[in-house]
């Protein structure tokens, strides 16, 4: 098969996954639901028709495993998607994973492609649910958290045919493990302006969440002189000014607040609270930890000239590096001009990352667009994904010094 | 009875009618339901015990009507309140008129106490729904209008006993009212900060509502680059900050964003779109026009600078002007050194200003605070307020010059 006649097979199975969605019109896949068990069942017959013996783990990842030696290499992405998604983040990966394998045989190790069950945590807030219990770094507690229908974690999963007592086995050891590859839209519109197919990513950005409120009084917008106000939402416009100022004074940062709220929200009530939520990514943490903190006195600055109180709430998810080895091989089965770029975005690959070498291969996207049903890729840039990752196989084989897990 | 056992007995009033409500716990008290309904009889039983005749009007005004004259002067304020609401915003008014008629007797003049079924206009999204009827201004259309419930207005009101049909038949004559008299909380803090319990009103403030939206473009925060954003919320922030700024820029505006939310709402997605509201009052209708001028230029200056779309619906309320002659009397009653003010809020007197003069006299609370259950007043300043009211009404008798009809 052309690797051409490959990335129409592929896109053609997106598609079909498309069709495993919790509400008519709309891609909706959430973790443990009937939605995602039927996109689970398509993937383990295609990864059957593609030679592999197929398991479901605790967790409820599909699984297909194709022998070949003593040490063995993971592929994957995820299966599961956000509300009104489009239909390549995520499926898009497990499927060039597939459609690679099938021109790189013979390996001297074994191959598994995963298919998580949930990265974007959409129903229970977490964050890399699947491949944290891959990685052994799941936390049981989370077995009583609540989805907004009052179902548990524990029983959503029994209900999807997995084994809430069964976690801990769950976790991949990670001597037998030469590393994890993992290919993905890009999510942002970088390759498509570097008129570029692919990027091999350098490492997954740190990310700080803010949760904060500004505190301020709420009044009648007409009887309350401008003198006299405790406007929240002023303090917190200024303060979203201050976030994009920031966010501009660097290439490599990010600063978006994403949620605003206030109450009590009513056109004629002066605002008494505004509630945000602030999300700031650097690749370097040191740099990432500094720039929350500017915002946190510039809140501060502003909270105490207006005369409002302030609630900072921050937490922090590491920077995570792609590993220099396996990265130098994807470099090279990319070509020698192959673009590299930090990933904004989270990906499995940062929680695999604590149990193995992980490489991500990036495929362009049209606008930049994902997490929208306009999320779209074109057909060239997934053959040429497969072929990269066909030729990524090859290089990996044999294992050089490179590549032990000595890190 | 002395003026400060009169204002023991209003608050004790004001204390029953704030048990009847729809939500126990917290007052709430919207048009035509049975909450209104008892709060309407209670205070049909005082104006009774006051010996009035009472009467229910078309679209449930309860009125109390005392002989003496072929003219007459109308008094009261509203029954309803919004969610969560204080005791005093609208019920004040009208004990404070039936306290005050008893020490004015033998007046030349007959004497009517509206409570108007609905000025808040919390149920079915109006403006003075119930002195509009009063005035003739009602727009039958409305009838067919469907609250949160899904039941029409017309509905509603036959629910109550008011009868829809009825409602042009409500409209009073402007021929022979000599006026319309209201006492109000302030609903701000003027009053409190000139250290004196009442204030004469100069008139309503005209009021611009403006409905907005900043569409930009949604996209990952992780991965959009801040030069490629078009963020909707970092341009109405801009602009929040620049209502704040024209606010400030003269004593007599008032402007304020007090809605706004944004799409999708999530913390790690650039928000693609931002829905405001902005509420600017000020007592001259050519200065409020010319401040909203300004606030679309600047919008769409931002907009421009942004690249992203603007949409902008406003509606205007033109001030109303107190009656200069109504007024002097009841600066009069109040003494020599009668604070002044405009309102920044609506009142039925603005909608009752279409058929006859009408006056109004602001009563002190505590802290600026209205729509809240914190609203506050003393049994000292609401004694003061009967006390104006009693000799404004002996003020008003004989009818001078003043006080004809040919406006």
């Amino acid at each position: 098969m052309s690797s051409i006649d490959a990335a129409e097979l592929v896109l053609a199975r997106c598609d079909e996954l498309a069709g495993c969605t919790e509400e008519p019109g709309r891609l909706t896949r959430r973790f443990a639901t009937p939605a995602l068990r039927e996109a689970s069942e398509l993937m383990a017959g295609w990864m059957r028709q593609a030679g592999m013996t197929v398991r479901r783990d605790a967790i409820g990842n599909v699984v297909g495993r194709r022998e070949g030696g003593a040490r063995t290499l993971l592929l994957g992405s995820h299966l599961d998607t956000v509300p009104d998604a489009g239909r390549f983040d995520g499926p898009l990966g497990v499927l060039v994973a597939l459609a690679a394998i099938q021109g790189a045989q013979d390996l001297p190790f074994a191959l598994e492609v995963y298919g998580f069950a949930d990265e974007e945590g959409t129903r229970y807030a977490t964050s890399y649910l699947a491949s944290r219990v891959v990685a052994g770094r799941f936390d049981l507690a989370l077995l009583e958290r609540l989805d907004a229908d009052g179902v548990s974690l524990a029983d959503a999963l029994r209900a999807f045919g997995g084994d809430p007592d069964g976690l801990s086995a769950a976790r991949r050891a990670p001597d037998d493990l030469i590393g994890y590859c993992e290919v993905h839209i890009e999510q942002g519109p970088v390759l498509e302006a570097r008129g570029t197919s692919l990027g091999v990513v350098t490492g997954i950005a740190g990310q700080s969440g803010v949760a904060m409120d500004f505190v301020g009084a709420a009044g009648h917008a007409g009887t309350v002189p401008m003198a006299l106000r405790r406007d929240a939402l002023a303090a917190a416009a200024e303060f979203v000014l201050a976030v994009e100022e920031l966010g501009r004074s660097s290439d490599q940062l990010v600063a978006t607040v994403g949620k605003l709220s206030v109450q009590p929200g009513a056109h004629n009530v002066i605002p008494g609270a505004a509630t945000l939520s602030v999300d700031v990514r650097h690749l370097e943490d040191a740099v990432l930890m500094d720039a929350v903190e500017r915002l946190h006195e510039r809140a501060t600055e502003i909270a105490q000239a207006r005369r409002v109180g302030l609630r900072w709430q921050v937490r922090h998810a590491p920077a995570v590096a792609c590993d220099p080895g396996l990265t130098e091989l994807l470099a090279q089965a990319v070509g020698a001009d192959a673009v590299r770029l930090p990933s904004g975005a989270g990906h499995d690959a940062a929680m695999m990352a604590s149990i193995c070498p992980v490489a991500m291969l990036f495929v362009r996207c049209a606008d930049g667009i994902s997490h929208h049903p306009d999320e779209s890729v074109s057909v060239e840039d997934v053959a040429a994904a497969i072929d990269a990752t066909t030729r990524f196989l090859r290089l990996v084989a044999p294992p050089g010094p490179l590549l032990q897990p000595d890190r």
